[in-house]
């Protein structure tokens, strides 16, 4: 059988019927099934059952050149891999992350209406294997695009951890122009995918008048509009659904209309050209997210600290609050100069360690409130607040930033 | 000045006013301010300032003898702490957790139209306190409620790590006759509480035909209804407000209307008696929960396996993600026999690590998949799983055994 062939596989009584695609492993077949999605399965050749010869299709040019239109805006793409730049072989139906962004232009004619692009390959990974060093490199490569008279950029990334690198971006960058990550849920192979429309709402975002590092994605499940979420406001709360993007703590910054591309906001927002570029790029990579839960050794804080860590980020219960018998290690930590976060594992909703015992007795021990702060935000701006400006750790964190902590309203609400 | 007075403290420009409350700590003042909270406050006593002399209040009877009436069902209610047993101080306004589950009956005369009781005080302690052993004696006192003849049973408890106390119970006990934990998230002093409205849903569910174990709490932030969610896929969503309890993946199991006390439910679900009692209250505490997060060294699951810990739960990115470099150190656990369950930090929707490369490595280094089980969840029941049947942990953890996990549906959804 070769690569592209329709074919069924027998498993543990299941079979799985698709098109053969390539392996990485000898003992594994890979298929792609009906529903677009890849399955590995462990199975010998005589478990698969060849049910239609796959056709050579000779692969779609996509690598046509760039064509700047007079009067439309430069808009820098630049690509990290993952879904929205993944690529389909037309013979074999594989899904690999090599898309180029200048390959994602061209294959989304839409996009051409909106504005003249500059396209560069940063990275070719997926996200999960995103860290803080390529956050800082990705953040040089945006702040040169910037100084290079891009009126916006747009950061194709993985859905995974493009919550984390928004946030690096939003205290990294101080921006004149729009910089919007998008990425997708659904390669752009399947019907359901989301990459075209994404893509096309990130370019109008890209063009508009809000200059912040911001995310845009499905609003809903219809193809009806992208909801454009605060960078340091945004996180992932599915595993699969194309509107797995939500604000949390918050409204979201606005929308964009997918046919019309109105741009409509919620919120005040920095406008265009208000701030000069700034980057400071710098982060402690040593900081860590720590989730409590019941009964958790208070020895693993104490592991962090032996370990060298500069920073931790707490995920408490409720309010912000972990077992009596984690609050010494916190005083260890204090000082040893290290900053202990306090955040909740609830996600939304605001920290408050004054009304119970235990929290009044943390504060006492060090531990520094984290507002309304996501955990995996607060945890990103630690590592940068570290970086630049150590000595007011205490006060920054509690401070807003980019965005990240609403003025603190009475715990009432 | 004395306990119970109206004072005005200044701190760094800022005026609290409320009413002075106990403090465990000379330099601290503890007041309660006019939303009902407590705040502390480091402050000397020259900058307390009075205003009104406190009243002496006479402390309400609240200790009058339960009575039965005939034709009312017998229900158990078992205290173990938190705000809804808080009780206040009427002479000092403060609130402590020592309210006993008699006390909490005659203060709600409403209960007493529902059921007769017999109350019990299992533990009195903030819920961050909680841990797997005070799990298992809680399990026990449910069931030898039940032997005694018990048609249903509350438990009130803070609510901070109730959704974990629910799981575990999920797990430990099959019951005939419902068993409902109950909390709140305002003490019962202030205007706001949800107190009340709560007790009397969770008597009407224990006095109902749903067998199983469930967390009844506030379903709107009015006090219009409270939803009834299984024990095994609620979590609490939002640190303060009223309605921070939701089921995820699924539909709750119903609702009880305030006022008429109609309980409505929205999917299938055990019925009275349709099960013996069992329990199988042995836990494995030994177990962790890991939240990845981009660029996390892989050393922290060594450290835990180093450690000696027996199972371990990980919260990954998106589908169920972890960075490359991880999964040597999945390979490590699986050969020592350490089981590794993947649970996703969106906490919504489904793993599948059969779509992506890294996913599908992450199998084939022996990572088990935690379908659409919330990672609490997951971590308490690879403790009991790991305690009861070691042998069938790789076929339980992605078995439904409580409601916990729903039948694979397609990824497409």
């Amino acid at each position: 059988m070769d690569l592209g062939d329709r074919v069924l596989v027998e498993r543990n009584g299941i079979s799985y019927e698709g098109v053969l695609m390539p392996s990485r492993r000898a003992d594994h077949v890979v298929i792609k099934l009906k529903n677009g999605y890849n399955i590995g399965l462990k199975a010998r050749e005589s478990d698969i059952k060849l049910i239609e010869k796959g056709k050579e299709i000779k692969s779609q040019q996509l690598d046509r050149p760039l064509k700047d239109k007079p009067g439309l805006p430069p808009v820098s793409i630049l690509s990290t891999g993952g879904t929205i730049a993944s690529k389909v072989d037309y013979r074999t139906g594989a899904v690999t992350s090599q898309f180029s962004a200048g390959e994602i232009i061209t294959a989304i004619p839409e996009l051409e209406e909106i504005a003249n692009y500059r396209a560069r390959v940063i990275y070719q990974i997926l996200s999960e294997n995103m860290r803080s060093d390529y956050w800082t490199a990705l953040a040089r490569s945006v702040a040169e695009e910037i100084e290079r008279g891009a009126e916006g950029v747009v950061i194709t990334h993985g859905t995974d951890t493009m919550m984390y690198t928004a946030a690096a971006l939003s205290f990294m960058l101080k921006t004149p122009v729009p910089v919007v990550l998008v990425g997708s849920q659904r390669s752009s192979d399947r019907p359901s995918s989301d990459a075209s429309m994404n893509a096309v709402c990130a370019a109008t975002v890209a063009t508009s008048d809000i200059a912040e590092v911001s995310v845009v994605m499905h609003g809903t499940t219809n193809d009806d509009y992208c909801t454009i979420h605060r960078g340091t406001r945004v996180r992932k709360m599915h595993t699969s659904r194309r509107d797995a993007f939500q604000t949390i703590n918050q409204h979201p910054l606005g929308r964009v209309d997918y046919l019309s591309r109105k741009v409509e906001t919620y919120l005040p927002f920095c406008h265009r050209g208000e701030v000069e570029m700034e980057l400071n790029e710098r982060l402690e990579p040593r900081c860590s997210l720590v989730k409590y839960t019941p009964g958790s050794s208070p020895e693993i804080l104490h592991y962090y600290i032996d370990k060298g860590y500069r920073g931790v980020v707490l995920e408490g219960t409720g309010l912000g609050h972990v077992a009596s018998d984690w609050i010494e290690g916190i005083g260890r930590a204090k000082e040893e100069n290290i900053p202990v976060v306090v955040t909740s594992q609830c996600l939304r909703g605001r920290i408050c360690d004054r009304v119970y015992d235990t929290g009044r007795d943390m504060l006492d021990a060090g531990a520094i409130e984290g507002g309304d702060m996501l955990p995996e935000v607060a945890l990103v701006k630690l590592m940068w607040v570290l970086a630049n400006n150590p000595e007011e750790v205490v006060t920054l964190m509690k401070t807003s930033l980019a965005g990240e902590i609403s003025h603190s309203i009475p715990i009432t609400v």
